[in-house]
């Protein structure tokens, strides 16, 4: 079953969009997530529903259309907020996650060295949505990374979830969702699109009258 | 080497169905969870999508389509497998969890007194799995709880998982999926539906040839 929501329909402002391949048991990694094994110990199969590989992002475009619209969802994304560990273990994308757009790497303690590219160390949060959301525009401002996402919830500063539900159980990893407040943050499902081996589900974070 | 196995096409075999509602986060009960106070503080959420309420099982049944036809599958089952700390946190469901079909009740120390009404206190997982086996016939064998859910996944005794997916994140509480073993389980989406406020997403667990 295939439900669309139009979800453009917000005069075009830039949301922050948690984009994470996860299992069912909520793990984006496998146990020793380390350089060279970003996806953990047998993690490889939270991405099997992304075609190629390699460091060029589009030739991670599936052939299926629920696959490719939410990759192409992401490179239409006008700048990235990262945690260092997940930036890290991706090598940094060579710079560049795609099309060259503002990459914002959340840490406490910045390096000496400037980030590669066109990734930019930045230690706090309010500032580093602030500086993406300058640089994205009416573009979407993609979240990746488990510390980053639980901090930028914490924060209340998360719009909406893509999580691409894989059908495996990993039993322990890393997860998604940890250490964050009792505080009920409720959702509303806005999309879910079935590809072969993924459910990409598409929430919307409900926020409090401000 | 992992195959498939056909669970609508096995000559009416009873199947392991673990049940549960689940918050996107993972948790099936949020802290404290308490008897008086089962699905712990606020937790309650994860039950919005069940009409009614009270000890009549069937007064349960939501009005929607998906829904009614989840509860009448719950209700459908020829046996309850379940912890002590969830059936006790139901108050034994008064001994009758619905049309008076066994209820297996798994415990290390079961008590002196007797279980009420159709349960029975079991401290052995196989027995308890062959025994609900007996019991169901050719119906399915209903699996409740988090104890008891791990426990059986770790013996690799668990057929399918029906789990109510609620848009919300709780941020704490009791987990479905925790202390697992770092062993891969594919599973297989074999039916989704959509309700109000509700995903419930039926994967089948994919066990190696025997």
């Amino acid at each position: 079953m295939v439900r669309v929501r139009d979800m453009r329909n917000d005069g075009g402002m830039s949301k922050v969009v948690l984009d994470m391949s996860l299992s069912v048991d909520g793990f984006v990694a496998g146990p020793d997530d380390t350089p060279g094994q970003g996806l953990g110990a047998d993690g490889e199969v939270l991405h099997d529903w992304l075609a190629g590989g390699g460091d060029d992002r589009t030739s991670l475009r599936p052939t299926d259309a629920p696959g490719a619209l939410v990759i192409d969802e992401v490179l239409q994304t006008g700048a990235v907020l990262v945690g260092r560990r997940t930036f890290e273990l991706a090598a940094g994308w060579g710079g560049d996650h795609h099309g060259g757009v503002a990459i914002f790497v959340l840490t406490r303690n910045p390096p000496d060295e400037p980030a590669p590219g066109s990734a930019t160390y930045v230690t706090d949060i309010e500032s580093a949505v602030a500086r993406a959301k300058e640089a994205a525009g009416d573009r979407d401002i993609l979240l990746h990374g488990a510390s980053a996402a639980q901090a930028l919830l914490r924060a209340g500063l998360v719009d909406e979830l893509q999580l691409h539900l894989v059908p495996v159980l990993l039993g322990q990893g890393r997860r998604l969702f940890d250490d964050l407040p009792p505080d009920h943050v409720e959702l509303e499902l806005v999309r879910e699109l079935q590809g072969p081996g993924v459910l990409h589900l598409r929430y919307r974070l409900r926020k409090e009258a401000g």
